[in-house]
């Protein structure tokens, strides 16, 4: 595995085309396009890592995976009277289908069905109560207590956030958002500020490997049940506008951040979380998803 | 697994809430709606059947399998200049996207993305002759030569299809159809009437069980890497708007027709094949999903 | 004249069908349905009343016309760089065309359209001086200066306004809002609360009847050029999706608010504002389209 | 009024941005783009012409103001069950819109709603018998017996009009054509194909500057009410998304066609025709377009 990762790595640090780096603040338009990481975290608790694997990055919508898995403890499947469970085509129809299915998002792993989870979960909590209690919840998955929030990401995510701001409202127009939107809005940005390296993403998805349990800590996060759903919906819809193409190419229930990071869960084998700034014309990182391509065809590990 | 099929088939029969049957034409409004039927084909050769598994049904939508694979076989990567690879939301926006991305269907497992296919493998063939290319290779795929198709059917689709027509008519102003709009048409609706059984049908499926080989008689039919590329297309594509449903409750690639039949892979496990008419409301087989879903439960095949 | 006028109220007096009114703001909600007003004002100075001609109301969107004027005085025909000048479809259409147009609303009437408005004759200013602006302009064309503005309604509309905020922040997606959205939305709530009477109404659309002068007044509001774009907009723009409707039954300029007035300009010869709170099912009020149906095949006024 | 329109041919006959000339089909394509011409029919009887006045060309979608005064002649209201009054924005729309109102086009001035227009006073007939009819209908309302159709253009534009069998077909798949779609797209583009020139498009138009009667003539073609109805659709929905600027531009009721030629009423004044082959982005003839404006400018005939 050390062997295929390094090779991927080496492949990935010499290829020219690597997409565009997210400028829409800062931030993220500041990071340097030039870096490729890559870390497998397997049940038994062995854990690989190539390039720069334990370099920081924002993980920005990955975050949605875990205020999912939080909003189906706190809440159960009540959350899909919050947002649906159907792929959604590209941003025009997001619009369209919200306006069509009256302020429903189509799924959790859209933006407007984010917002959507972390009004649901908010439950009558502070922002900072329930940013502290996802933070909490990203640690205790990972197993590592020195993950954080980005601030500054945060604020300049909330300083630039007019069509999140737009979705919200609309929504909230439909009488779908409970709770103030600027808290809303506000604990949505700390949340896709969250910070973490590829290891610890890796280490993060485990509980979805085996079945809902961490098997390196031994904690049971979800039902097995649930665990196996969660796959089906990062499978179905943790790409945007490019997730049919990530089953082709990939064949593995993933969801991706344009901060350049994806996390691949490969059920009953492995997890894997990429990094590379640069995104490819849908969003979702360039060198990412063509690693976990080459590393699929070594491995086998396709569901398909 | 023999008893596994005869319970839920038990369980299927004594149901009440068999969905609604496809009406639209006269042939499959007289169905029976309570019939059901399922059929699981292992790798190894063992066929388990269980109630009408041997009951003929027109198969419909999932005769896209079938003209894919054979698209893939003829012109390779080039069927993806003609349809996409991504989901495609409700009906509504099958046609705002077509507009959207000037005439290019989402993907190939839609009406209009099938249409598409099917012209793309016309080749300046006669209708006849592609219709009989067709017919050899499911019989083929399924070693059974007396699948046949139900011409009636076909007529009827073909004096109730203005829909269709004018999805064809509408790629075709964007210069997407390189035939005569009736004989692909013709074709199409010709491809749709194939009548199977249960029985063939999981047979039919066997080569995207094994990579690509039906291994039960031998024969390779497409590469392994097109055999998982077909298994993820079904997965993200095969249930119209209910794919994410379909993906999350039951967790395997599969198609559905409006005749209600389902055909579902179990990568490297098995092969199968449902059927009951009652449709639910966006327009899968209702006891097939169920049964499906049941039987998943039992063996644990979710790919997740 | 007056005889016209007295016998259309008594016959709206005493019909059942008035349609529904407002409901959205407790405000509007509260408003007795049994009423009706209209008045005629002539060049020469003649006014005409019959039914409740003096009883205030909220002008809600018929104040659109006045920002537009407002606008075209303050910075030119610059403001056709903000909105557009087609008449939009229904509402649904509003926000697709909005996505498509890159968020330039399609015309100042639709409210993105009278946000952006608002935004573009800010022009750094407070809320609370625009707002005095406005109502001067109001009071000035007008000839009257009790009119006035409803701050509890204004308030209403802020507290229930997710809708227009969507909108705001929408356009503001697109760098299309130059003002902190919060300011312009109040300036926009005050500006739809604006309360008059029939009789204001109607000697405020002076302007619009002579070339952008109120003779009676012998003030230039606009060019002769101007105010007869102004009223081709109305006549094509002014009833959301009923502006088709309006102009086939009624066939002059007209601007209709949620309120339940209606503002009708026959050039050259009368400005007529009628009032009646239930509304049609596109939201214009039921009885003041009716009675300027009627009033004008017994005067002749169509520009048709 | 000889010297105005031979000015205005004169500045016309000099510029260089003359528009685009249609190309979809050969026919349109080969006309000599540096052409102008313009009528000017005045109810007492008198004809102005200057430029190419009596050069022929396609009609084009003139020819839907003919089509649908016939049918409220022959069916009368019932016309309304089959189009809308409303205008539609653009091409993109009309698709969405006629899904979302189940088959309907918005009005009978867009391609769907004019297929609709013939469908409805086809009424069991033959092509050929409808055409003669429509023929000798506008014979009649121009008052020259030498109109024909250019059998070429209608025979070009069946050959590329799958936008229009698409949208034939997607109306049908509502139930909403009652005949063959081939007959009535052929009767459709035979109506499209009418060559008239300015002076007899002109004269045509006159039954619409005198409610309803040809004063010339004194043949009376439709109602009062009508025919300031039909002023009315003219205006709102003439020049499909280009319909609110030439409302806003000259202020007149008005319909293009994609030949270049404008019918345009100024009510109680005047009939005009203008044709200039190039069009503009939306398009309508752009020195056609200009034509009218200046004319409108130097004679004060807008509604407005």
């Amino acid at each position: 595995m050390q062997n295929i990762l390094d090779d991927i790595a080496e492949q990935m640090r010499v290829r020219t085309d690597r997409g565009k780096v997210a400028d829409y603040i800062p931030q993220l338009a500041a990071v340097n396009p030039n870096q490729f990481g890559i870390s497998v975290a397997l049940p038994d608790g062995q854990l690989f890592n190539a390039g720069c694997a334990k370099q920081l990055f924002s993980i920005q919508s990955i975050s949605k995976v875990f205020s999912l898995t939080l909003a189906l403890g706190k809440i159960g499947d009540a959350v899909w009277s919050k947002v649906g469970r159907e792929p959604s085509g590209n941003a025009f129809n997001s619009i369209v289908q919200l306006e069509l299915e009256h302020g429903k998002p189509r799924n959790p792993f859209i933006n407007a069905g984010a917002i959507a989870v972390v009004d649901a979960i908010m439950m009558g909590h502070e922002p900072k109560e329930l940013l502290a209690e996802i933070l909490q919840f990203v640690r205790y998955i990972a197993d590592d207590n020195s993950i954080g929030i980005d601030d500054k990401v945060a604020l300049s995510e909330l300083a630039t956030g007019n069509r999140n701001a737009s979705l919200a409202h609309f929504m909230a127009s439909f009488g779908r958002i409970d709770h103030d939107i600027d808290c809303v809005l506000g604990a949505y940005y700390h949340l896709c500020s969250i910070s973490m390296n590829c290891q610890q993403l890796a280490k993060s998805g485990l509980f979805l490997v085996s079945d809902g349990v961490n098997q390196t800590t031994g904690a049971r996060v979800v039902s097995s049940h649930r665990a196996r759903r969660l796959n089906s919906l990062m499978l179905m819809c943790g790409h945007y506008d490019g997730s049919g193409e990530f089953a082709y190419r990939v064949g593995l229930p993933g969801k991706s951040g344009v901060g350049g990071g994806i996390l691949a869960i490969a059920p009953g084998k492995a997890s894997i979380a990429v990094w590379s700034p640069g995104l490819d014309k849908v969003g979702n990182s360039k060198l990412g998803s063509l690693a976990l391509e080459m590393l699929i065809q070594r491995t086998g590990w396709s569901v398909f």
